[in-house]
């Protein structure tokens, strides 16, 4: 983060206030609609909207002609109701006429096959073109609406990477090798760290170089890791190209762009984007499934991480079901409210859905909004407009941190991308998964955990756990070795600690770079076949991957596999110590192993023994949000403070009640 | 239908007949084997045979150079063997010097690729210069063979649209946008009916209209379904344009070309089709599985009421095995006549095959024919003489009418294109699927049912059924509105009545269209995971789907689901009623719910009892056809009429009975 | 084969030994290294390395600028140390310049996509830019290194057609042309062989023909055939020329290539390649699975067989896991040692790994080698210097051929080609499986077979399986009349003998070619659906298949169907006999039948009846192989000889052992 920022206040002497709202499209409506929309918006509490997120190819109708009437008409009708704008710059998709023009602005995938307009984000990362009629816009945007007081912050282009993030057109490839040349210096220091000794893959001159296009069979894996690398770096360039010409304009306007820390989506490195918004923002939206709300909890405390404590805007979730998924169900009675103030609790100042008003046509009409198809007489718009009073009663909240746990879980992109590469032991491996089961584990025991990049400062935490932490360059080694001998208790799983950030493997035995912390050696890995099970000492049972571990010091046997040898291991470092667990022992395998390991460490459950795994606990300063996590109602016995929502005794099923603690 | 038209007599005071035969290529063929093939076809009563399909490049070699020998020849000797001939255009495949020549004649997939040479129909819809060339060829063979006697029908192309109805090149693009241009006039009201708003697609320029080619995401969903609308329509175009060719030379000839009403084959608007031919002909294969037969008699009906009650020509079906299914399963015994004359009793009076002679070479060697490779010393061609006998008895039928039924289920192309899109609720909802369930429950109550176009006249039906009848522009709304004002009874079913012409949702709550005649209100769709189940309260189980309906009205619960909401609701007016179906049930289910509907609507099954569900009934006028819809025999009691084919007391397994009752 | 020649020796005076080593990448690791892994080497036991195999980039880093100073070095390091040098033509992969300045020497796949560098073998088999190139490095290695002492053979590029084989490029069809028109002569003679008159293909013009591109639908599947016959020659082509160019200059060095006779690879004939090179070499894989060590001994026999009784060249398999696997096991202990003396039970007198030191980068870095990274402490290279020292045991055996078997399964590449392209009766039918089936089966009951090539002679076999010999020629069907009227035994399964060379059907009944010799004849085909069953009277069950058998002679029906049809016939022909299975047995079913089979042949197991099953015999000359097929300790108790590797008494789990039997 550049600096720690909040929104630009629209009012003076506006009071703090968490802020509630929505992506808002008026121009997909009648004029007419609009008096009814800011009459509804304020029925609700909404506080701020997004606007004209995706309105290039109504703003500048034609090349060079813009039409701002109806952008103006609606900024002043949103000012005048009390109702701030986040500003977008209208980039996230260009309009008909430029792709007509430019069709070399298309992006090309990995196949060689041309991304045709039709959808949305249909656009180059890197392409020179493009970025010159984008930032045209950008500064356009700034220079009329940048000093409007109902601006309260800009919005830059919109899920950056949502549909683009890897372009491998000739423009990707002329980018990646400049990107190349800052990284590597020489093509002697690029030959090394791609092993291009390896099938005749040696480049003498730099313009050989191609991103992974469709090849003949597993692609260079350091050119496939540094490619990912690359490819979340152009759309960071991009971001910040954009956000210079803002703050030139209105230094006092802050900027952000809505991430998407949720499920799968891995490509952009977020940890390293936060540095280049003034607040982070993102986007969430939960998939069905047992670790749905696991998932949610997750999501909202790794992007607390990213933003290093400071308030961030939960720019984009859902009021009921989207439309993009292969079922989508519409939320239970509850869900609108728990969803919202989880991620509140996890440092969210501000509350926000796609999209305010439901639309009638086009690719996401099936998606839900604060105001739905059956129009303001439903269950839904009666739910936003609760929540709106929750918000306003929540209000003292904002602007305080989220208060760290004891527990960190790492979290690294690079180890992500790396550990899912192809022509591995395994191509089952999923690195969140892992990530997320120990989180889940965490969850089952009452445990709070921070989910924190690998960069992140350790030595407040009294145990880290590394998932699949694959990557670990030298200087990741070292500090790590420093936290298990200042004290810190360490667990690493399978896969960790294997190549260093060129992806060649250490040699000697696995885990390199950590064999000597852990205390162990592995000759061979051992991953199981769909459907192989190995059972454990412990009455946990593996899945996925075992491995041969040979004790090499003084760590000891936590568990064995069936004939003996060991699976989990432990090795006392003064008053630290580093474990490993050699296998996929999922949530419920987890829970009893972190247990102990929570033991030695002297970290137990901030919760009374019987609200543990039923509710989640999450901490801002004196604020305790208490999220139940199951469909029954909850009572709450042994918890301190006032509730300030919900009721201190009795937690209604999905919902959550916030106490305030002196 | 421009005129409702038979096959020309080819022989002076030919007697009225039911047509026999199958698609012939001698070309494939030494000239010895000509003359067994004219003997066996007499063997087998064969009367008339489609000849020159696939001959475009064995007739013209060369470009501009014609070879008529060899048909000339086969001609004459059909001829003079009293077999009459359905005469392909042969533009179905161009040969290899034109693609040669003309590589741009090829059609571009969805992805940008082209599509070769080396199968057949390698052509795009709308080429000009694939349309110059073909109709040269029309009207060559129009001008040479058309006033021949044997002639007694045009046979258009061939399976219009089977492989190439979707094309994405630039010549598709430019006939979609005049298409559109006539459909909307000004790029106003495009941009209005597309929604272009969304996702800054508004367009500035004709020319920036492009097909949806493969984009970022979901392309807009109007683009999607016009698109759809625009490549049923080029290709009926194209076939108007030899039509015409044809009538032009020969008005006396009739013109038809062969439709696949079929399976899942879903991308010709045959309904409108039907208007451009001057008799209706079809193809249909069975797949296997539990409902194959009823598959078999809805496409068999269907195609019945798309012809108007006029006779049709089944231009295609297999004597047993077919080559492009997965597995391909040859005919039990029975199963060749008894599929044969379910085509009749819906109203075929042409009975054809694919093909004549089964090819010892070639991409369909393994598809039956009528001689098949085993010779005529076959259990084949024993059946097929032996159905050349049945239809020679058969041969009064001709020309009688298809008598209507009580029941009519609504079928409509564009509610299965539209439903059927992405980023919906749901995309596991199939709509052909659904209609068909429908059809089987009725087979099952033993209860006659016309399946027809949404177009049709619905005055005469007591129940009409509305599954997915998802698009639902104002006119049908009101003639919906108007026939259950008039008595009628309606029952629709989940996802109906949801967006207009545009694919625009009706607001205010669902099903929009149909909320005030049903009675009902849905605020949100609560479509089921897989393996979801919602239990009703009159025993029948949903999946798929269920919606959270409010009464409104006057409406009456029929069903619950477990937590006492309707499932199942049904609306007097007047003496008709409008019925709401919320869930997928399955023939199982439907058929309960169907039975109740239909004793409030008066109608019964016209079979004794014991018969239903074991037969099918189907009545041409005074003719009433019994097919076996199981593998055992049927005792035949109650039945009133003379064995016309078959005997009146037992229905052997998989055996037809033909009554006539005077 | 052109000639039976062997390594040439590298040192006055070699005594007989077999070979060990593996390829070797000295360029990939720092100069340090390569001492220490002469030392290794030497610990090992290696004997021969293949070098610069994917080394073209760093022998010729820029167009016409050599760099053999490494090359150099090392051959000279290895000649000291008494290693000798298999050494590569290095053209395997063409280097970063080659493709950047030709990318039109990059292969096109069906779908028209290009194939881009990134990872190997991206090159079309006739390209003439290539050839050029790449034989300019095949000379330049010649002359520099072909009368080096160390080089003991040349190593003709690497895996030939493991990606590159189906290429669809222009230069393809250029070159497929060529070779029709070689085939054919006249494009009469093409256009009846493709039987073109069906869907209107039609050649007028050679160039009018295209390589089987993306097509509409099915493309001409002699077409399909064709194209495969092509290409596995287009390869051929290119080894013939590498090795003119290596044998011209360096006529002593024998020449040989990396043939791919494993699991499912396809798409070479190896039958015919044999032909072009000095001594068969073969790279085998195993995958997981029931029938790995059956598939292990199947491709190992065949190879043998290729080998035309030679010895033959082990060039990689691996010492424990690989990396292109959805999941890659490591070996269990004996595993390693067991693997490669099955190959040498069946021939092999050089036993090669992919690859001496284990990458720490690239690709290929989890793919095991003789020293994996974790160094030579470790159980793999144990195992590895074990081995070495049993090979050196087994010196006295090089050159003694393989001992013939009784019993013979014809493998046929024509077959399997056809047998599986689409549009046939099932898409299920698995060639490769079949043929295995039949082998697991005789492991089973204890008899050895010999897996040959279906023109090889049969004079010498009791018993001939002929599994799915789908295509059969007159000549072969002469052949096979011929071997069972001599008093040979024969036994086909379904679908074979249906269609000649050109994929023509052989009318009037199926087997068209077999259908005499046989006693039966079949009308039509009758395979099952997936899950199906059809059991038979003997009490096995049948899959995937079934036929409706007509017994037109004196053939007997030795089982039937559920409804009394034949399932399994054998007529006697003389003292011989022709028998026909009709449907999938699998290994446990096929064993009961073959059991009479050969029973009826006369032909007995030479294993003792408690061994048969448990273990594999393999037999050259007087040394007999005994392989533990199970994961227990096997007592071996009634075999003759003196064990000269392992114990004649107990058989080790995975174990095997070597009797000499004087």
């Amino acid at each position: 983060m550049t600096t720690a920022r909040w929104l630009r206040p629209t009012r003076p002497g506006q009071s703090p206030r968490l802020e509630y709202g929505a992506d808002y499209n008026p121009e997909q409506w009648p004029r007419e609609v609009w008096d009814e929309d800011i009459r509804a918006m304020r029925e609700a509490g909404v506080t701020v909207v997004s606007l004209a997120i995706f309105s290039w190819a109504r703003l500048e109708p034609t090349e060079g002609r813009y039409d701002w009437s109806w952008l103006d008409e609606i900024i002043e009708l949103l000012h005048a109701g009390g109702i701030a704008v986040d500003l977008a710059t209208a980039t996230a998709s260009p309009p008909p006429w430029l792709t007509t023009k430019h069709p070399e602005i298309l992006p090309v995938d990995r196949e060689g096959r041309t991304i045709w307009p039709g959808g949305r984000q249909q656009w180059r990362p890197t392409s020179p073109i493009f970025r010159r009629y984008a930032l045209g816009l950008v500064r356009a945007m700034a220079e009329r609406y940048g000093h409007h007081p109902a601006v309260t912050a800009w919005h830059v282009s919109n899920e950056l990477g949502c549909h683009n993030v890897y372009d491998f057109s000739d423009d990707a490839a002329a980018a990646f090798r400049t990107w190349l040349e800052k990284r590597y210096g020489t093509l002697d220091a690029l030959n090394e760290a791609w092993g291009t000794s390896f099938w005749s893959q040696h480049y003498s001159d730099w313009a050989q170089i191609l991103p992974p296009r469709l090849a003949a069979t597993h692609p260079n894996p350091t050119q496939q890791l540094d490619f990912k690398r690359f490819s979340s770096d152009a759309l960071r360039e991009y971001l910040r190209a954009e956000r210079d010409i803002l703050h030139e304009i209105t230094p006092d306007v802050p900027v952000t762009t809505n991430f998407m820390v949720m499920g799968e989506t891995k490509a952009m490195d977020y940890a390293a984007w936060a540095e280049d918004v003034d607040f982070v923002s993102n986007d969430h939206y939960r998939l069905p499934g047992e670790q749905t709300l696991d998932e949610l909890s997750f999501s909202a405390n790794l992007t607390g991480n990213i933003a290093g404590g400071n308030p961030w805007f939960l720019m984009e979730h859902s009021t009921s079901a989207v439309n993009w998924q292969p079922v989508n169900l519409a939320k239970l009675p509850g869900e609108l409210s728990r969803d919202a103030l989880t991620h509140v609790a996890h440092g969210a100042d501000a509350v926000c859905y796609f999209q305010w008003r439901q639309s009638r046509a086009g690719a996401e009409k099936y998606h839900s909004g604060m105001l739905p198809h059956a129009g303001t007489d439903s269950a839904v718009f009666r739910s936003v407009a609760e929540l709106g009073e929750t918000l306003k009663r929540l209000a003292p909240l904002q602007g305080t941190g989220r208060t760290p746990a004891r527990v960190a879980i790492l979290f690294d992109w690079d180890s992500w991308w790396a550990s899912e590469q192809d022509s591995h032991p395994t191509d089952r491996l999923r690195y969140k998964q892992e990530a997320l089961d120990w989180y889940s584990a965490l969850l089952k025991l009452g445990v709070r955990a921070d989910v924190v990049p690998a960069a992140a400062d350790l030595s407040g935490y009294g145990l880290v756990v590394a998932p699949i932490l694959h990557v670990v360059p030298q200087q990741l080694r070292e500090r790590l070795d420093a936290y298990v001998s200042g004290g810190g208790h360490l667990v690493a799983t399978y896969f960790s600690g294997i190549v260093d950030q060129d992806d060649h493997v250490y040699l000697g035995g696995y885990p390199g770079a950590l064999r000597d912390l852990l205390g162990i050696r592995i000759e061979e890995f051992a991953p199981l076949l769909d459907g192989e099970t190995a059972p454990l000492s412990n009455g946990t049972v593996g899945t996925l991957w075992t491995d041969k571990i040979q004790v090499t010091g003084d760590a000891e046997v936590l568990a064995t596999y069936k004939d003996g040898e060991p699976a989990i291991t432990r090795r006392a470092v003064g008053t630290g110590s580093a474990a490993y667990v050699s296998t996929r022992l999922g949530p419920d395998g987890i829970a009893p192993v972190l247990g102990d390991l929570l033991e030695q460490a002297g970290i137990g459950s901030e919760l009374p023994a019987g609200l543990r795994g039923k509710v989640e606990l999450a901490v801002r300063g004196e604020y305790a949000f208490v999220v139940n996590r199951t469909a029954e109602p909850v009572e709450l016995t042994g918890l301190e403070g006032e509730a300030v929502h919900g009721s201190a005794e009795l937690l209604e099923p999905r919902g959550v009640t916030v106490l305030r603690r002196a």
